[in-house]
């Protein structure tokens, strides 16, 4: 019943022996509780958040649903072992893009040894994570039917730079993305990080939030972005998701903002929004250039 | 004719044969270049802002004026030596009290050498930069003519925790701000963090261009923020006032907002607005309290 799930992009993966989620077909997603206080200081996060009355209801949609934990065999076959259940947010999509970026410019908490901190600011310095407020930790791509996805491995990842990111939110949503296009054309751009249920709108709703709260600093947290390249192909109605995953190394807010999420977060929103401003500047240009007599939508489409 | 500023409260002081900043009666102030390339990159820093288009002109009050720079004997009596002339921006006041806050929840930036780093790092976590995105780096507090300023000691300054941060806020805008007293009244927090013109409307317009602007990074950078307790408690209009200064560790934004900056704001923001809410409420309850029939204004009075 329990197998490795199809979609992870990042993280420890079930796979060789090793120890790593499982999901089933009921649409539940099984984590291993690491065993260095990790995994517990995950599952305590999830029960405070959900019994957590200050938290408003717009906002717990962006959270994945815990179900509590399970002892389970574990993947590795080491035998029983405690497993998160949390709800498997993939499993309602068929073919996903899914880019899983690592939020804030420092993983690492105050209250950290010095020895996390200095391995922690040593690979935020190597990534974007201090440069830009963000890094991408994993992404697929789907590309289409016979090209299947694009799913740069671990190492790949870990390398990229300023460029890169902006060249990746870029091919996330166009319909051109295979690799070493360099002219990618943003087309789904309008339909997926424009629009009023938009991935721009939904960053925005969680930023103001996290203007306000003061009760969570979520450190190394990600952020998933998700959508169904194949539904927008075919022009079926599709809601790009937006999902918070990771929670070992949240902590108390104590009266303060998460000003670290929310730098971050914000550089995000912009990156993002510079690639929807310039689709729409460019089927502008191409309504004009096909001297089509109609005049250019919200959407970016030629009418 | 030059002198040593009166009301400098952070930073080089030019007493004891050091060297240090100082002011004439026109409303120049005259800053040492520093021979460690600090100086020229400052120079150089206000030399491109000020030619720069791409800043708003309701941003550029946020930022002193600067007349160049010009030869003059040193305070340590070392010789001459260039220094950056700019706006006085204390000169206008009588009696000001002054917070002087270094913005950013890090002070150091990616390109730097690794000693540095650590040195900064290790200043930052030992105050509240990490924690609030933000430290006090100085500040003096008018109390009255007879019992003048409150000025912390350096060291002091240094061991500001986050409660005392939060006090401070409180004390500044404070009638009964003298030093033990831990019932500000928090009298003045309409007037000066409140109202159209106040400090937190500036707040909110300088973050609006911080969520838009890739052209700066503003390491180690401090917000002043200043107001003029007497003409406040007289009544006459005073206009409370926030200006960014010391601009030797800017560099190029490269396209990417200054999400440290942004988020350090956003973090002070939030301290300043709920100073504010909290001084609305308990005039509400002063004016339930005391019985009188009138009701409490926007700016905490009653009526």
């Amino acid at each position: 019943m329990l197998k490795v799930p199809e979609h992870q992009v990042a993280g420890h993966l079930a796979i060789d022996g090793k120890l790593g989620p499982l999901v089933d077909d009921s649409g539940r997603f099984y984590k291993p509780l690491q065993g260095d206080g990790r995994g517990n200081k995950e599952l305590a996060f999830y029960e405070s958040f959900s019994s957590d009355t200050r938290v408003p209801d717009h906002i717990r949609k962006y959270f994945p649903v815990c179900y509590g934990s399970q002892l389970l065999e574990a993947s590795n076959g080491s035998g029983l072992l405690h497993h998160l259940v949390l709800q498997d947010i993939v499993s309602s999509h068929r073919s996903p893009s899914i880019m899983d970026i690592k939020i804030g410019s420092r993983t690492w908490y105050p209250e950290a040894s010095d020895n996390y901190i200095q391995k922690c600011l040593e690979k935020d310095r190597r990534t974007t994570t201090v440069s830009l407020g963000f890094r991408i930790a994993g992404l697929q791509l789907y590309e289409g039917k016979e090209s299947g996805y694009w799913r740069p491995g671990r190492k790949e990842v870990q390398s990229f730079t300023v460029y890169n990111v902006r060249s990746i939110l870029r091919r996330f949503v166009s319909s051109n993305s295979s690799i070493g296009n360099e002219n990618s054309d943003c087309s789904f751009a309008p339909s997926i990080y424009g629009g009023s249920a938009g991935i721009l709108e939904q960053l925005l709703e969680l930023k103001a939030w996290f203007e306000d709260q003061t009760i969570y600093h979520f450190h190394s947290c990600s952020l998933l972005i998700l959508f169904d390249k194949e539904s927008v192909s075919k022009g079926s109605a599709s809601v790009p998701e937006i999902k918070l995953i990771d929670f070992a190394h949240v902590v108390e807010g104590k009266g303060v903002i998460d000003h670290n999420f929310l730098g971050g977060l914000c550089s995000l929103i912009k990156f993002v929004s510079e690639v929807l401003s310039d689709s729409k500047e460019s089927s502008i240009k191409d309504c004009v250039e096909s001297e089509k007599p109609g005049i250019c939508t919200d959407n970016g489409n030629c009418q």
